[in-house]
């Protein structure tokens, strides 16, 4: 069985980290699945999907991190060809990867305590995110 | 059901990028499946899969971020053991990983506009590689 | 067809590179499944799990990178807020990342000759590892 839905977000392309855990939850008991698998899968090419101990002190270590391995203000030659500005968005995202598959066993997602599941916003624009959010399973 | 098929690339081992967007659709029209998901994976430990924006400015910039994360010309236990030079080719491929799932919706791939699949050779020296492309769904 | 089981490790919090190739397989076998894929998972935000070519001069190797790219002592919010030393081990996880999946194809797991599936300890104290490993298919 497959169940497909949908998680909509607003950024402001501020670096953000946004916990959808909750809606990933909501998504899996809708579907009735107890047993199988959640695949979480952001569309577009500056937005990653990963998880995280979700407090205040790795929210802004995470973006540090970030900026210290892919500076914004580097040279790179996507932002000779499009003047967007963004090529250390498009970086940091194929780095760390657009989607993330989290078992699920007796209708529960196995996720550790303290381990949430993340959207980055890498982009230094608004977007509108639609999140899919796809359980398979029995 | 599970349809399986292959991607079959001859690299040089010159940090090629290789958009495999289109042959990806192609195995997924051929599964007849419209839910479920694609896995995309390489088998190896020196090449890697993700997505990106595939344009002329970013096909040079995340090999450079590459180099500049993990040198070719750095000291590398591994290199001490087989004397190939690949240590870095290692590290890279263990850094970004051999696979990636994408969500499939009414007969699609869900991606964005500009997000296409890409495989990274990281080797120093030609390969045969054969990716593996697995439809799972209904 | 799902499948699910349980990888027990202990681990010392010593940056341990623990090959699970060989605990995967068996419960590969177990489950029967002869067409599918494997999801491995890590609950918990400091393990990850990735594949490598596990050889002692990688097995040295990829922790020094870590090392690198997000120092041990380094300056992190997260160690100011818990006081347990661990921010880097977070940000490495997450970085990595908790999980992998890879195909099932005629009973055999789709892996290259030299590439092992690994569970990377990244935290400094010891834990109770319950790594998740699904069968899904047919």
């Amino acid at each position: 069985m497959i169940f497909s839905d949908f998680i909509n977000i607003r950024t402001e392309g501020k670096n953000e980290i946004i916990d959808i855990t909750g809606e990933v939850r909501s998504i899996l008991k809708n579907s009735g699945v107890s047993a199988g698998n959640i695949l979480v899968f952001v569309p577009g090419a500056t937005g990653a999907i990963t998880t995280i101990e979700f407090e205040p002190g790795l929210v802004n270590d995470f973006p540090e991190l970030m900026e210290r391995l892919i500076p914004e203000n580097s040279t790179y030659l996507h932002n000779e060809t499009w003047h967007d500005g963004n090529g250390h968005s498009h970086l940091r995202a194929s780095l760390i990867g657009p989607s993330i598959t989290i078992p699920v066993i007796e209708t529960e997602l196995v996720l550790g305590t303290w381990q949430q599941i993340i959207f980055l916003e890498f982009d230094n624009k608004p977007h509108h995110r639609r999140i899919v959010v796809q359980v398979s399973g029995e």
